[in-house]
């Protein structure tokens, strides 16, 4: 469901200059807990180690099967960071009495998330997101282990409602806390439910979409709790962006069109995170690059990176691959496509559906001819073919996979933002839209680093003071770039 | 069919060794007309667009029907090397009065390659060197354009020898030049019908195994005609190692397991050109990569590339990834894959199966689980779980696609090596074994240089007197390291 | 002079935390004009040709022959965006009536910059910041130029403080902007002239130390006038970071030891900007680099980017090369050293003096011996020697020089915050430390592009529409990450 | 002194067709010596550290300080491999009874290997093959040694050649092995002491000069003695191509002109080991590389690389610097010099100083200005400023250094070579040009191994059966192309 691709979004600076930020670490008494116990964070890593060695011991059998049978990746150790927050937090249960109602895609790296929220105290109801997104046997497995999830692959609008109604409307059952991602499930309540929110301590919201819903609630006084914006946070942002797209451009383009990369002309549109990482990899690859950008210091970071950068029109005839990283719209128009070479491929990393004029395709003259699933040949009346994948469509999110440990980011960092939320005295969060403390993004990023044995160095007492630094973080002011 | 993967093939050196070579340019009446005709070449340029611009044109449009359902591949313009050859030489039919009998993979590439001999003159009689590469709908399409093919997916071992039977064996026809990839053709034609190789002008062979047939014979004094090694031309050679291999390791493993590179520990072992390839496109992506090597002289390029030079056992329990690329036989054993982590992957890129010793995993103890096409899961008593891709098998070959320009490299120096043997005058080839003359193989590369809009630099009368060279070439001594 | 080397500086976080930002763009006069005048903008690009094509016109003849004699760097070309903002801005003179006094490096660079001021209509006089740094042909060709400069290479600390006060105390002229490099003239004043202060309109500083005693004059509530801190300007600190170190650590390196990167085993100390910069270079020639981080995010970039990430322990004994990179003290101590192997080589590219406990050697069984300007061979009593580059000063300041193109980034900087500051109405800036707007920053770049024959692309009305912002900028929130 | 630079060489390829190769390696007695016995080798790896730890010790301690006067590159470390080759032999005294008279530089490197060769049993004299390169300090050392050594820096011509004179003409000692570099040595000995050659053994050559006087020699059937072209082993071609250039490309450019490379447009011209070396370390840096080629083999590999191929005239108004890697003359002509933009960098990297036509800049209309030693900016009436480096000469020997390690390899070849030509057996080498045989090559690679901390795998005996490979190697037929 979610919002339609094509509703225009307001700048996204926009919204982020309201998003508040708590500065004072040492007010989180999670928080301080995890990182002044050192004793405990060795007792942690052994345990983890333990578990990537047995992972299929009693009681997680039935789930980690239907897992496996659904990915291949190395599930057990890319998801370790989830682990050992449930392992390190589930003897002081900071989520006993939370009741958390949740509305988010439903695969294997969900069901580990929700299977940490309960051992850490919580009780959940699920629902699906998206229609088309659930793994029936992630959904069976979950229900046999005692969580209420309303969903299945397919599901009609009125089966979605109804799926999201059974999670929030129950009697006996009031939820606290809501984990959404897109904003439905929040919109359900605001709509049917409002009473609902005398109770809720907090939203987490982890879409752009959701979080965008969340500023225009608050925009116009409307947001009655405090809202936690999780998509904006570094690590998130990162490995959304510039690490998980420098992969999944080559990924989706080799799984659709097999094109060998060496030599290939491409223009990439936009040269923010997702532009730089798609342009690392077929740079490295062999590729000859060109960036179209509006923003001058971009331009010249892209400048400085070893990319020409130019009007789209000024290559658009000779390019073999146009990729729009924009999140923009009709930056790619009907004139361009005119005028690329035979065989262009032409695809879409940003935005939704709004980047490349698609609609501008739908005409009489020219022929579709769809010849594997995501790929179309568009045929001009002169025989020339433009290759157009998952017609515009993201072609990361149609086209290849995510990896699981990205997965395993967002989810760590939901339930960072949930705990916080839940545990947070009176006052510290108003009814307004916040980011991710920084002191938890650096939590979030620390639990992943067993996974590469990355070892950290720790401040000496008087290096910390030298620097004015608390020796547990925060370590970088809050628009540090990184 | 071809040979049993296991047996083992002597060093790679020794059979090249032999290898003749042809040093005279100006020996090559077709090279010579090539080349010498700046005017005609101009002339070329302009008829490849046209295809280009125009890839559907009337007598061509079945064949190209079959070969767009089953590749989204930029056909027309990855191809256009073959077409431009097609073109330049369909004038002098350098081939008329040649009979050839092929035995190839029977894919859309091949069908271009067929349809380009018979436009130069050419008569044709086709099998499969494979039971299962055969596409049938191009196999249709060669039949009805009017080439003796014989071949479907899926074949018997007996229809597979019935089929290159009769392409051999038929009233009134006499082949007098063999195509052939992986020597069961010439095999079939040495062991039933060695008359035949009284009318035979020479062999053409592509692959490894193949050619070490031709060795064999050859040092056993059994050689009857000539043929010609085009295996290893340095065009051919680079792409199927170095540049192919780039961009399939990261394809393979992606199909196979959504890995993310990022981070991940990965041993290479063997740093030849395949391993080079695998190591450039790693590295670039974020992984730390070490390198195994028994040659001091390789060794010592990965230290200068930036990769730290170890034996296996040193860091198999810390990797996330095992490749192999020696050409060598038990690599990895299984007291190595005893000692890997959990959720290590393993796979070969090198020598058809015997680099790991995948036989060494099929013992009681552990356990089997496929858990997708190509991937299995050993798993050993205590949980551990290793990721073994294509059961040992080429991981290129089986888990990802080879683009069409390579295959394009390898059709076009076939084509070349046909037309050469075809029409040298009696005496330049003995009964032995040739490599491509390094002028062909120049050729080769000036073919497909249009794709990449790339313009080469001519030499000045006097510059070319200065360097002692030819203005056509060849422009390096025969063992110029590229 | 400027401050001691090893004052400790409180958390760069904790000041930046103060700095207070001008969003709304529309409020700049000066950037409106600039930005909404196309015309005018195709105008300048013709007359930075015509400068670049005769560089040595009249009225500049002087100055361009003693800089083209003090650097070969591409002087005319690099500095163009300076001479653009001149030639854009001389019509409206946005520095009529500005009388300001400064204190920098004298340099052939600070040259352009000072003329650039004069073309704008400002009056100025100048004193050095540093007692060594002064290129005295420079101060020369200003002062025959009409410009009052007081410095000479070599000055005495008296000397240094005579120059500065010449430079303020003046009958019948009295200055009112300040531009300060280091903060001594803005101690100087406020020690010896506070009444000054009356008349200033505001204070441009740009070193991280000056930055620093504004905010500590901030926080006191000493400050009396409005201070813009152009050192944290997103498009200088790129340069004067990321980019210039990744240049620089090579350049360094190679003109102190001459030493081969390829191979070369090198641990990093420190990845934020500086540190991913040497990072960068030395793993893309060859050598094989390892990370000590304290922040758990920086580390996980790390990871991310291919580096491993290990406690200075870890590694020390194996290293090649030590380079600190993270603005703290004793990163590197004599146990460090007295484990590291025989040849290496301890530089630092972080902050002052204090990374490398260069005290620590200074001791009776140590023998030191100078091999070279700026290399000292350490030597321990077993006969190792240990190479200390600039006795641990910042070896890109000591080794290395600095290019043209990143002193125009600082200089254009510098001077669009005197414009901003000196035009601002009334009551826009307060009594405290502000950053650079955004707009500005992105006209500094926008300055820029044209050395790079870049294009940047403009949003069409609709497309300003649906992002929500406006077509000339600025175009990213204040806390992007770029 | 050494050839005239203009003088035109014949096409390298002609050249090495005549190179011989030596292909048993079991012949060679003292290859197998060392690669028999690897128990003497975990001894020498001993020793070697002890070396490294107490590079001080009695006896080189005069030699050692000079060079450590004259070089601040990790001296000790560099030449390991010399030093491991001398340890490892000096019990055998491969070269008893050896008397080499050498004409090479006379460097801290040059030292090493005397030393070498005399603890190896050889007598030595020696002249310098420079009348500029001499490091005096050195050849005191060298004397105060007891080595007998004739030259200083700036020697006249007449110095020269009696130096040369001075090392063969001595009466009761007679050379019988020859050590050269340009051929001057050897010119002289055939001018005057003809005789000489009865009782020499053979000659060992580096420069490309020098092998090619040696293969006119030997065309014209004047090649007295068996002669070993070290110039063109595999090791010490891509170390001194590939390897170093990567390298001295960035610091040439820096050393002179302090050039910013990001974002720098540059054309290279030549697209062999010198061309890749360059492009690869300028790309990484960020810069925009164009390549020009004649070869259409290299040009494929260029576009694979990601690399533009054009033609020097399309992109010469654009570039900001230019490069010639040819070894061919006049690739960049007065035109293309008159059309380069202002500022534009020209260098050359190639083959003596013919690539650049610099003859066409010494005319009336143009005014040279030397801006810095190497530098001079030629300026054209309009004001245009084309910055020229080292008047075209070889930049990387002119304007950086040359890494010790390089150094290294290029003297433990020269070692081996002696080794070989004075121990072979009767008939093994006839009076002709041979190159260094591959095991050899490789036991060069190996010697170098260790200052990586690399560790070689080695081949079980049913792995090198099944390669048809000795363990010791070689490991690659001899056209390998690495």
């Amino acid at each position: 469901m979610s919002m339609p691709d094509a509703m225009p979004l307001p700048g996204v600076g926009e919204e982020l200059k309201q998003a508040k930020e708590i500065e004072d670490a040492e007010k989180y008494s999670f928080m301080a807990t995890v990182t002044k116990a050192p004793k405990k964070q060795i007792q942690f890593a052994d345990d983890m180690q333990e578990f990537s060695r047995f992972p299929t011991k009693t009681g997680r059998r039935s789930l980690s099967r239907s897992i496996s049978q659904s990915s291949t990746d190395s599930y057990s150790s890319d998801m370790s960071a989830l682990i050992s927050l449930r392992k390190r937090a589930q003897g002081e249960k900071p989520l006993a009495g939370a009741k958390i109602v949740g509305c988010t895609h439903i695969t294997a790296q969900t069901a580990v998330l929700i299977e940490t929220l309960c051992a850490l105290g919580a009780q959940c109801r699920w629902s699906a997101c998206n229609i088309y997104s659930t793994q029936n046997e992630v959904a069976a497995a979950l229900a046999e282990a005692g969580v209420a999830v309303f969903a299945w692959k397919g599901e009609s609008e009125d089966d979605f409602w109804w799926c999201i109604d059974r999670c929030v409307n129950m009697d006996g059952w009031q939820a606290n806390m809501i984990l959404d991602d897109g904003g439905d499930l929040t919109h359900w309540v605001y709509k049917k439910y409002p009473n609902v929110f005398k109770k809720i301590r907090g939203i987490v919201e982890e879409s752009v979409t959701g979080v965008h819903r969340l500023y225009q609630l608050s925009k116009a006084g409307k947001l009655c709790v405090p809202a936690m914006n999780v998509n904006d946070s570094v690590t998130k942002q990162k490995f959304d962006n510039l690490y998980c797209c420098r992969e999944s451009i080559l990924d989706g383009l080799k799984r659709t069109t097999d094109v060998m990369f060496g030599g290939k002309q491409v223009v990439v549109c936009g040269y923010g995170e997702v532009g730089k990482g798609c342009c690392a990899a077929l740079k490295a690859l062999g590729a000859i690059v060109y960036i179209t950008e509006i923003d001058p210091i971009c331009a010249l970071q892209a400048c400085m990176d070893g990319f020409r950068v130019v009007k789209l029109n000024e290559v658009i005839r000779q390019v073999d691959v146009v990729i729009t990283c924009t999140g923009n719209k009709n930056v790619v128009t009907r004139e361009h496509l005119d005028r690329m070479k035979n065989s262009c491929i032409v695809c879409n990393m940003g935005h939704s559906n709004t980047e490349i004029d698609v609609t501008s395709l739908r005409t009489p003259e020219l022929t579709w001819e769809r010849v594997r699933s995501q790929v179309d040949h568009v045929i001009w009346p002169d025989g020339k073919r433009v290759v157009l994948l998952a017609e515009g469509r993201l072609l990361n999110l149609s086209c290849s996979t995510v990896p699981t440990f990205v997965l395993s980011i967002t989810a760590t960092t939901q339930a960072l933002a949930l705990i916080e939320l839940y545990n947070a005295p009176e006052g510290r969060y108003k009814q307004d839209v916040y980011l991710l403390p920084k002191k938890m993004d650096e939590y979030v990023a620390s639990l992943h680093l067993p996974s590469f044995d990355a070892h950290l160095t720790e401040l000496t007492d008087d290096q910390a003071k030298y620097l004015g630094l608390n020796k547990n973080g925060p370590f970088k002011p809050n628009y540090y770039r990184y």
